[in-house]
This record gives structure tokens, sequence and C-alpha cells, in this order.
């Protein structure tokens, strides 16, 4: 082995699995712009106003506004209607289930930065378990509980043949 | 509690840390783009040609070459020399450390994919653990083990104050 690694025998026969079906395509119609990942990790944060996402993510209004109702008719984000004294209603954003549901990507992708793009490793800000205090990550798991690497998965595609038949 | 979700707390004080150096962003700097993100799951299914890349991607070579090029300067990918009988020397892309360091996040966006936007749930492709043949998932984790939603998450900015001084 030279260092490189995939895919436990790869996916056998590549021609079987049409690639237009994969979930990771469909997941990125939904969320593949920078903007929206940027968005939701504001979400995540705890920010819910308009004006908060737009200046922390650094978007224009109207980039904002389109995303962020993209964000909510896709039911990653559900808004809320909340009025402060003197001020006309506004709408606040907060996560939905689906939205959480993200949180591996999100926390693979800090992770990612935090170890191949900031600086000496560090992140420059702390993710902890708030009940043990320990740093948090993404991982591969298998249900039997196995911590994975690319190099332990398999993929096959769908209806193959039973052998035993 | 109303159905939605927010990290435990939200981010304390978030105007004491700068987004600018967020690794999500930095991350998606990198592989923010749906090209570059479809071009890594094929890595991981074993697609090393600039062809079998261009042509299941459904890019134009010349995006497919950009992005090839990207990933490769990045480090995601580690191009190698191959040459065919009567062919002039080519070269296949494999997979580095880093670009397996990303699986997390494919995988979150495979199972998110397959949970939200796949007929019925089903994945259209099995992923498994290759020795113990179980289903694989993206989880988070704190390093003690704890199974968490973004609920259960702390986020800290850096150079806290150190409260016992």
């Amino acid at each position: 082995m030279d260092g490189t690694v995939t895919l436990a025998g790869g996916l056998e026969d590549r021609s079987r699995w049409v690639a237009d079906a994969c979930p990771i395509g469909k997941a990125l119609d939904v969320i593949g712009t920078r903007s929206a990942l940027l968005l939701m990790r504001e979400a995540y944060y705890g920010t819910t106003r308009f004006e908060d996402f737009r200046s922390r993510v650094g978007l224009s209004e109207a980039v904002t506004a389109a995303r962020l109702r993209e964000l909510t008719e896709y039911g990653l984000l559900e808004r809320h209607p909340y009025r402060e004294p003197g001020q006309r209603t506004r709408y606040e954003y907060r996560l939905t289930q689906k939205g959480d549901d993200l949180a591996p990507v999100a926390v693979g992708l800090f992770n990612w930065g935090t170890k191949y793009e900031s600086p000496g490793g560090v992140p420059p800000i702390n993710l902890t378990h708030c009940d043990c205090g320990s740093p948090i990550r993404a991982e591969v798991r298998c249900e039997k509980g196995h911590l994975l690497s690319m190099g332990d998965v398999e993929a096959t595609p769908p209806h193959r043949p039973n052998r035993r038949r």
C-alpha cells in the first residue's frame, strides 16, 4: 500500500449503480451552496434573526432572504413570529429536527477545517458535550459501533442477486 | 419546547467569535462546490480515472480537469502515472488520508439525503462495514463516546477568561 485509501473493494460494478439516485447528490441539491451551509452553521450557534444571519455570514440582504426562504421551504428551519415593543411583527428562524440531522456534516466540516486549514490545527472555538465537557467530533461507525474509515466500508448496488437461490 | 433545536445555550457571546476564522468556512473554501463533493464521492466509490470521474458525475471536461487539479493541489487526491499498452502516460487519482478524513461529511450527506430526499427513505446503494456487514452512518460523539445531537453541544469562544485567577 502507498498511503492512499479507497473503499474496500470499491463499488464492484459501478455501471449497475445510477449516480443520479445518489443521496449525496440529492442532499447537495438542498444544501449544496456555501451560503446555505454557513447559514446552517449560524443556526447551530443559536442565531435566529435575519440581521444576525446576514451580518455574521457576510451576505447581501437579497441572498440572505433567498437562502433562508429555501432552508425554510426545505424544512431545515422553521419561521416563528415575534414582535418587539413598537415594532412590526418579524420572524425568527429556528432549527428543526431535519436541520439538526445535518449535524454530522457540519461537525465533520468543522473537524476537517480545524485539522487541515486552521493555524496549528487549533479550533478557534471549542465545541464540547454540555454534560461531560469532552470535545466532540463527527465519526463514521457501523451499527455495531465499530469506528470506520472509508477503507473499512463496502458499497453494494441494490437488488444484488441472492447467491443462495 | 416546540420541537425546534439549538445548541445548548447557543454561543454565549457571539460577538467575541470571529466567523472568518470558522473551520467550516475554511473547509468550504476547499470543497464547497457541488462538483468537488461529487468527485470526492466517486473517489470513495473507487473511481480513479479522468473519464470515469467526468462521465459518472456528468461534468464537462474542463470542469472535471479544474476540480481534479484543485483537489490534487489541496491534497485530497494524489496523481499517479499509469500507461496502457500503446498509449501515452496518463494519470489516475487516488484518495489520500486528507481525503479520507472527509468521510464523516460524505457519509453524513448520504444518510441525510437517504432519510429526507430518497423515495421511502431507502438507500439506493448499501454502505456496510466490510468486516461485520452492518450498515454504516455518520454520528456526532464526544471523546467519551456519548452520542450527541446539536442540542447536547456547547460552543465556547477561545481565550475564555480563566475564572480562577
